[in-house]
Formats: C-alpha cells, sequence, structure tokens
C-alpha cells in the first residue's frame, strides 16, 4: 500500500502560487467571512489567513457579531464585499448555523471571486468544463491524482457523498476528464458493490469508517476526505484495516487537508490575476 | 418486455399546463431562435410552435438571417429577448451550427426564461434541486419513469452520454431522488458493465445501436432518448433485440420525444405563472 502525501503536492502547488504572486502588481486580498463560533471553524479559519500571508497574500478575516448572523444579514453583507474593488477572493467558512440559509449566503458570492468554488455557475462549470473556480476540495482531490501520475480517463471511480463542497462538483470534474463516474451516498442500496467496483475511490461522507475492509478492491487507489477527531486520534471515513488492502490512500491527517488550503490559495491568485 | 408509451405521459401532463394557462391573465409568450435551416430542425420548431398553440400559448419564431449566425450577434439577439418584458420564456434551437459557441449564446438566454434548462445556472440546480428549469428531455425522462410508477430511491441508475441537454442534467435529477447514477460515455472502458449493471438505464448518446442485447439485463427499465432516421425507419440509440429481454422500454419514436415537447410547454407554464 503506497500512501498519497498530500504535503509534496500542496508544496509544489504553493511555490507555483507564491512565484505568481510575486509577480503581481499588488498582493491578492483575500476575505474569509467568519460567522462562526465553533473552536474547529475558528482553526480552519486562522491556517487560511495563516497560509495567504506565508504566499504573500492578504487577508482579512471579517468576523460576523452573533446578532448579524441571519440569512439576509449574511447575504448582504457578502454581497458587499463581493462588489468591494479591493477584494479579490472572498470565502465564507462553512458550516453556517443551521437556521441559516446557506445556498442564498453563497450565492451572494461573486462567481468571479468564489475561490472556495461553491456557487450555482462554478458548480456547473465543472460539469461543463468552462472556466470558474473548482471547488477547493474537488480540485485538491484531482491534483493529488495528478501529482501522483494516476491516470483518470477511462477509470470508473466512485464517490461517496454527493456534497455542494465535494461529491458534486468533483463528478463533474472526474466526468471532464473522462472518467466513469458513480455517485454513491446514504441512500445507495449497496454502498460496498459500488465501492468495490472502482478503480479509484474518493470517500467524503463525512462519517469515519463509511468504507470498510470488505468494500475495497486490492489494488484500488483511494482518496479519503474524511476528517474528524475521535478521542485524541483524528480519522477519516475509510476505516483503517481497509487502508492495508489498497494498493494506494491519502492518509488522515497529511492527506487532503493541506492541498485543500493550497487549492483555495491557487484559485485566489487565479482570481487575483484575472481582474 | 412492457412498452412505455409517450404519449399518454405527454396528454397528463399538457392537460395540466392547459387547464394553468387557461387561468392565466393572458396567455405565455414563448420566444424560439431558429437559426438553421436543417429540414430536421425547422420540422421539430414547427411542432412546438404548434403544441405551444394548441395548451392556449403564444409562440414567435424567431427566424435568424443566415448572414447574422454568428455567436455575437446570436448572443446579442437572445440578450435582446431575454429582457423584452413581453416575453415569458425562451429557447433556441440546437444545434447550432459549428462556427458558434453555443455556450456563449445559452448564456446570454435569462435564467428565469430558460425553458429548455439549459443555462450553466439551471443545470447547477439540477445537481443542487434548487429552483429552476429543469432541461426539458431530462425532466421528460423523469416524468416517464413517475408516470409508470417506477421507483428511482435507491435504485442503480446508468446514463450513457454526458450533453448538456440530457446526461447532464438528469445524472443530477436522478441523483436528488436518490438513485446511484453511473454518467458513462465514449470513454468509459467497458460500457456493457456499466449498462449492465443498472436498474434504470438511460441512453442518450445519440447513436443508434449504442446498447447491444449483450450490454443489458433482463428486468432492467429502459429509457431511449435516441432519435435517428436509417432509410424510412426511425430508430434510437438501443439495438430492438435487446429491447426484447428488458422489463420495460420507451419506444422510438413515441416514447421520450412526445413528453419532452410537453415538458417544454410545463416550463413555459411555469415561467410565465412566476413573473
Amino acid at each position: 500500500m503506497a500512501t498519497l502525501l498530500g504535503q509534496p503536492v500542496a508544496d509544489a502547488i504553493l511555490a507555483r502560487v507564491r512565484e505568481g504572486v510575486a509577480a503581481l502588481a499588488r498582493p491578492p486580498h483575500l476575505v474569509v467571512v467568519a460567522a462562526t463560533d465553533t473552536a474547529a471553524s475558528r482553526a480552519y479559519v486562522s491556517r487560511k489567513a495563516a497560509a495567504a500571508e506565508t504566499v504573500g497574500m492578504r487577508c482579512t478575516v471579517d468576523d460576523v457579531p452573533a446578532r448579524e448572523r441571519t440569512t439576509d444579514a449574511l447575504a448582504a453583507r457578502v454581497a458587499a464585499w463581493s462588489v468591494d474593488p479591493t477584494v479579490d477572493a472572498l470565502i465564507v467558512q462553512l458550516p453556517l448555523a443551521r437556521d441559516i440559509d446557506a445556498h442564498m449566503v453563497l450565492e451572494a458570492v461573486d462567481s468571479a471571486k468564489d475561490v472556495d468554488g461553491l456557487t450555482a455557475e462554478n458548480l456547473a462549470a465543472a460539469y461543463l468544463g468552462t472556466s470558474g473556480h473548482r471547488a477547493a476540495t474537488a480540485a485538491a482531490c484531482v491534483a493529488i491524482l495528478d501529482y501522483y501520475s494516476i491516470s483518470i480517463a477511462g477509470k470508473r471511480a466512485t464517490i461517496v457523498g454527493r456534497s455542494r463542497l465535494v461529491g458534486l462538483p468533483l463528478a463533474g470534474m472526474l466526468m471532464r476528464r473522462d472518467a466513469t463516474v458513480t455517485i454513491a451516498h446514504t441512500k445507495t442500496a449497496d454502498l460496498g458493490a459500488a465501492c468495490r467496483d472502482a478503480e479509484i475511490l474518493v470517500v467524503a461522507s463525512g462519517h469515519p469508517g463509511t468504507v470498510t475492509l470488505d468494500m475495497v478492491t486490492p489494488g484500488a487507489i483511494v482518496i479519503d476526505v474524511g476528517w474528524a477527531r475521535i478521542g485524541d486520534r483524528v480519522v477519516g471515513d475509510v476505516a483503517p484495516d481497509a487502508a492495508t488492502i489498497v494498493g494506494a490512500i491519502t492518509p488522515v491527517p497529511g492527506g487532503v487537508g493541506p492541498v485543500t488550503v493550497a487549492m483555495l490559495l491557487a484559485n485566489t491568485f487565479d482570481a487575483a490575476r484575472a481582474r
């Protein structure tokens, strides 16, 4: 079993971004709208801001006061950042509170500044193969496959999970790269069969242990998008024993995570350069 | 083998549309931009216009002179119709000539008036399950399954073809209905395996005989979206002998075709009512 480490992939992307940023007339400006108090979300926001600075970007974290965390107020806030000419890139830290209509808030992001690739327009672009920002996590999965020279065209790819952040855009991206793509999810009758059939298996269910030993084929390439803390361990969506028989797998932590942050910054650079 | 006739499905949809139109203050107005001289395309346009009139709608066919059939001129023409307040619904007859950028022209259609469901925004809506017009042919496939009480949730569905008109939106729609969806296409290594695995098989490859006897499972539900004239016969994408062993199949002609026109009018009614 080979380990598909994320850090070398991230390093290669970040080196390219750093070089590109240095050649720009002014540093790209990324705004992160943070309407959250959870420790995990705060940590993600800090990590993104720090990463942006290491490649020479400017990052503004917009801390939304608790009383302004309604759908309308957030959408208005995001819309204001969207038209702000000093802003190149704009993301909304997810998840938002349950009572907020995330779709409404995300649609207030100008697609050209939507470096998380989450607007409807950018999602459609992943399927149509047209220009636009690809969702950072989905793009990270593809970047890992490419970095390790794993061919995609003609392969059977199964994606477990149909989220706006990963499963949906990734299905479009892999299909555009000529994979035969199956989207499996919580309502899939025989998840094991769908997973065993895959030459490339991407697991983005958000639930540890979704894919177990009996559900993988020896030799398969597995991308584990999961990330959960259980006690003092961090685990992915693929059970540890399943990982031992596959051909290659991304570790958790240290797999998709660092590449996702790098792709976010690559999208930010692209957005700034395009303006 | 049961035959899933399209006409009863279309009739049920058209009856609902006719009733809805009669209750509106003014007839919905559909504009068809026709930049084509081919006999088949002209025939389609005439059929749509005639169908619109039978349900009490107004239909304008905008015959684009040959010299104005450039990407820029067509996009400008479509944009003008998009903002015309007398127009509820707007479609561009496809295919356009090869030298025209169809994506550019289609994106000039206001998504609210895009009753063919072909803008990026409407494609994304099919995946996100948000409001918007669903592509008429894709919606027709789902309408046929629903009319004949064929359950979708939890089923393995394979779609052959990844076009903007059928495969892409239908994958989103069936996934939203909880099917486990596989998108197969010309680069699929083993198309037979992908088709045999399907409980619901939708063939929209655009090539007669794409799916042959050895590629179907007895009992499968098959929707044949193909339509081609060979000599004096009209055939679908599924070979005739394959049709004999499946559980149920739409005939060609008389299957998806009439339902597609009905769905176009249903979308037109929805667009008019929403304004």
